[in-house]
């Protein structure tokens, strides 16, 4: 079973981070809106802008991304937690 | 009886979701906003454009696809629950 | 005494729809929004794009329709219960 | 003492409805967002459309309109009970 | 001292009108938006449109307008009271 | 140490108004948006339209303005208390 | 592990200012809304416009900027509290 996203959706299977881990990415629990690290596993074919043209997302299947704790949609297929987001709420892609 | 959706709107009927099976799709039931799975029975002719081009859905008859639980209008037609949702609503198609 | 609807609204006559008939519509009563049947009376010349143009609605005098519950402003004339609505609040054409 | 109203405004006099009279319209108590008639006694010179266009209005003075209970700004000029509203607020040109 | 709007701001010395003169104009006090009457002693050079176009304003300097009574930012200069609103939030010119 | 405002952006030097001077600005404290005065000290390159054409802001480093009271950001720098507030929400050049 | 911000979000080292130093920058603590002070250090590639056109950024790595201090996302990489915020939400540069 798998997740075919439309448009400028993007499904993300979160990522369980460490917290506190030398060299990693923690994320704190402040009154700043938080967020998420996640990987990309699916992509759609693109936003369609307001003349009707389609414009490819940046983000690839594989991207380690950086998200809004609060976007997206959750859902989980054979025990993995997933999310489905629109390209627009990725804050980065996270890079070793 | 029938529903012909019109514009970018599309009429789903409910796949009630065994919780938890095996290999399935499990809805959580989170903070986050939750989502729900659903056959398209009917789609309407397309998107208008603000430059009055209309843009045909992506989605078509027979498809499987994920939708958050808050999106749309609920009907019943002959005995089936039914729903009409705009395409944007729709997350991803769930395919096998 | 009879309305003609500017742009893009729509007079419609509520149809009063038996609860739980066979084959007939029901329209539940759940948290999602609630839809409505009625019947077109009227219609509007059509909605201005924001170039000027003016596109022409889909909607014709003597179609069923789908709308929700909670669009469009009520109004009785000679004893008939009517709801002006925009096009873009119909959700679907009902078919025999 | 006249009102020239701009752009896309409507001076309109309201018009006192007798309750239930046959034929007449009847103004509902309802939940639904209420209606109201009353007459254009003087219209602006158009709608700006975003282009810098200017639209010319579709309601002519002499008209009898049906609007929303809630829309537009009270005035009492000469002991009329006199309403500024923008167009896209009147819902129906009524007729005989 | 002199206040020079930018833009489509109109710069506005507000009328006390005597309630329930013969013939004046009557400010209610209900439910609806109340309005006030103002004259006008500066104008801005014009709106930008989304075009990057400037497009004149119709009210002048010395204009009699009836505007919204919650509409602008209030200022008092050399002991007049005055009104920087927008020239969309001017309902009408009042002529005599 | 200076700051450099983007695009729309203008910093605006707090001037302390003497309350009910003659021939002055009194700045009232009543239920209407209040205003506020500064001078103008830095100003960004222009705002950027939708079709990304930067156009130019009208107010001048020396511009005495007037603004609303819940515009911008406040920061203090050697001491003094600017604003960063957009050229939008600039009312009134206010000239002697 | 590096962050590499999408589209027209800037990745920003939040400076630790101290309270009422001589010559330095005070976040006052008023009604306002505050600011922030921080160094960019990654900036994404740039705005996307409506027609699909590509803006890039005006602010630069190195940069040292004043933003709102409710803006943005917040994460933490190797003991760093970083923000990632959207350029619009940078008030202005701040040079020495």
């Amino acid at each position: 079973m798998k997740l075919k996203p439309l448009y400028d959706r993007v499904v993300v299977k979160k990522v369980e981070v460490e917290q506190k881990t030398a060299g990693g990415i923690i994320l704190p629990d402040t009154a700043k809106e938080e967020s998420q690290i996640g990987e990309v596993i699916a992509v759609g074919e693109g936003k369609v802008l307001e003349n009707g043209d389609v414009r490819a997302l940046k983000v690839k299947v594989g991207d380690k991304v950086l998200f809004s704790k609060y976007a997206g949609n959750e859902v989980e297929i054979d025990g993995e937690k997933l999310l489905v987001i629109r390209e627009e709420d990725i804050l980065a892609i996270v890079e070793e």
